[in-house]
């Protein structure tokens, strides 16, 4: 695909309704892009993907990158992917979460009704990150697994996050406002950003997304019997 | 684009918050298919796009084609497209707009929460069009235009319907439901269709869209701006 077009597997009210059975294969999810961030099967576990490698973040933290075997086995059944080129670039302090939400929104002014992706590269005095556990049983919703998420606090930590920005209106199908995957630079921990405080300057590379190329599950009866209605509250429960 | 993937600019909830002062080029619009439909700068008539050919229907149900100049020239504000090439063929009656509905889900079974796309090509008792009239005033919204809008119902008359069906969890960014335009085989009339009674045998050609390619307006400060909060009634109002 173009450069920055966001392409996504599904969506996240499929995940609310608990359709993780089944997905895309991890290889074919990287034809798309090589930045980006979902879940595997069952939702055991947050997928990172940095420089083409994907990442898998465990609940207790580790982080394993899979190689082209278990990419071509495994699958995702939600996910998100560009090929990103950045077309700004700054160092920036950036003491919260919050802060972050603002300065992106300046670096990049008059997209609030566009996705964005971007990439923050540094040194954070913490970031809290948690990863669900998966399903325990078939068909079981996000937001009950987010009721069991265990949150785990890193400190003077080194790495990457990926991240992207879906506009207001496409709440249910995506994530509506930030959704930040962290990974460690020294790909040991990582997991869905809680929260974090950068130290001193951050690298932040971002970009306004210019097409979303959106592919709904097939032959998946899960997913075509799923209700799909949209879940504000639980979806802010779960990946705020 | 490969086969049955839709391209649509913008999103209908852009419409109802009056967003139609520039857009997509309709050449543009052309490189993304054969078969679709839409609204014109300004919501200035109906869109019906068949066999590479984008028509023009006015509100008194006159229809007009367009050369390459005019649409090298015209921008549409919203727009779905798709290079159509139907996976069911079937000859079918079709007494109703709400037959045709439970007829479409029959020979596509499994696609609830899918989009469709599909013709029907024959010959109507009747079948009644409207057609927006356009802003009267800038950023007036499509809820608006709705209110004036006036219907007119066409007898004995040969022609063909392009549509789209959009699951539920997409209204705001497609209309949810079906979405029918009609053109008559004369190309000399057309509209918006609000009701329909098939005379005999129709044929119905379908498909299932294999992935959605959404593309937002860019450099639009009119879009940036916008509240596009999902407007069910309204929507349905106008669209119904």
């Amino acid at each position: 695909m173009p450069p920055n077009h966001l392409f996504q597997y599904s969506v996240v009210s499929a995940l609310m309704d608990g359709v993780a059975e089944t997905g895309i294969t991890l290889s074919e999810l990287l034809t798309h892009g090589d930045h980006g961030l979902g879940t595997f099967r069952h939702m055991v576990g947050e997928m990172i993907i940095l420089d083409g490698v994907i990442y898998d973040m465990k609940p207790d933290v580790s982080v394993k990158a899979l190689d082209k075997d278990a990419c071509a086995e495994q699958t995702a059944p939600f996910a998100m992917i560009t090929d990103f080129k950045p077309t700004v670039t700054a160092s920036k302090q950036i003491p919260s979460k919050d802060d972050f939400t603002e300065t992106l929104s300046q670096l990049l002014p008059a997209t609030n009704n566009h996705y964005l992706v971007y990439r923050i590269e540094g040194t954070f005095k913490s970031i809290t990150v948690r990863t669900t556990g998966g399903q325990q049983s078939p068909g079981e919703s996000l937001a009950e697994l987010g009721k069991r998420q265990v949150s785990h606090t890193l400190h003077d930590i080194k790495g990457t996050i990926v991240g992207f920005r879906s506009p207001a209106f496409m709440q249910g199908i995506s994530v509506a406002g930030d959704h930040l995957h962290f990974v460690a630079e020294t790909r040991d921990s990582g997991g869905h950003v809680l929260a974090l405080e950068g130290e001193g300057d951050l690298k932040v590379s971002a970009a306004r997304i210019a097409a979303v190329n959106l592919q709904l599950p097939s032959d998946d009866d899960a997913y075509n019997q799923a209700k799909l209605v949209r879940d504000d509250e639980g979806i802010a429960a779960v990946e705020g």
